[in-house]
């Protein structure tokens, strides 16, 4: 747990380098495009596994420190073999991530003390939709998703504006309610 | 790499129990009924960690073999301390792998074999939008997602045909393309 601190780290952010990223990117709106990658290669069945390390951003290629590596597949009940969370349920940890990132960031940015985040993110899904039998009426992906957040720090109404501010700036928040085009390429051999 | 096979076993999916999967899903509709979590905890900064488990499904609590656990965060020049992939990384994965379990089992449930599955996915994303630089013009997530399959296997018509219809099938290509309702509760102490 970070340090309680008047100084520039609050929260565990370094507020004095998160404004002066702010004013290096009004400065040049080009260092703001960024491409992130995941690259994924099938093991076997519902089995597969993905490494994330490269991406662009700030007019350069970057790579994490480390490489990423995650396997995904699906439980005995779905005809997998368990090697790892089904697909969906990544999407609900990048929900969760990415808001409590945004709440760290913006309570620091405000100068509110967190002591604790903690959420749960539930996502149902009727799976009808996606064994195909569930004709127009059921989709394919989660029906509703619902995420509980319990924060401790500073006056609670001022932390349940910082978590509003994480939703209106959340890019997997944004992704996952407002959709986003995507384009499949299939090349064989 | 599974072995090619005319047996029930195609691709590593055990077809036969496929098959009885849908039969015990098109005799009752209640069992396809599944929910989806993910906790996760705040660290320090943008780093927090999910732990994923249990889950809901075929009339009854659950859990994976294992408990999963995955760190999130920013790289450094997102003023972060790259414990981790970033939440929009994680989207990326999701993505790919559930197109990719989709290809497997749908290949198998057509008699097509696959020897090789592998794609790249790449999600552009303009971050004036999350820094709330960009006015109304720029979203908080990707702008766009590219997915490029590379397959080998049978025949290239066939093997084109069985990632669309996994495209048309895909839990997480719905949920990204097409957006879920999203609701968010929170509780101070």
């Amino acid at each position: 747990m970070p340090t309680i601190t008047d100084g520039p780290i609050r929260n565990g952010v370094d507020t004095a380098t998160l404004f002066a990223t702010l004013d290096a990117v009004k400065g040049n709106n080009e260092i703001a495009k960024f491409q992130f990658r995941a690259s994924n290669k099938w093991v076997s069945g519902t089995h597969n596994r993905s490494t994330i390390q490269g991406f662009y951003g700030a007019g350069q290629e970057m790579e994490h420190q480390s490489v990423h590596v995650f396997d995904a597949d699906h439980p005995a009940v779905l005809v997998g073999s368990d090697n790892g969370p089904t697909p969906v349920e990544f999407v609900l940890h990048a929900l969760a991530a990415c808001l409590t990132a945004g709440i760290a960031n913006i309570a620091a940015a405000r100068k509110i003390n967190l002591t604790s985040v903690e959420s749960t993110v539930e996502g149902d899904i009727d799976l009808l939709g996606i064994l195909g039998l569930g004709g127009d009426q059921v989709r394919n992906g989660f029906q509703g998703i619902k995420v509980s957040f319990k924060l401790e720090g500073d006056d609670a109404d001022k932390l349940r504006h910082v978590v509003e501010q994480s939703r209106a700036r959340s890019a997997v928040y944004d992704i996952v309610t407002n959709g986003v085009p995507v384009e499949i390429e299939v090349a064989t051999a």
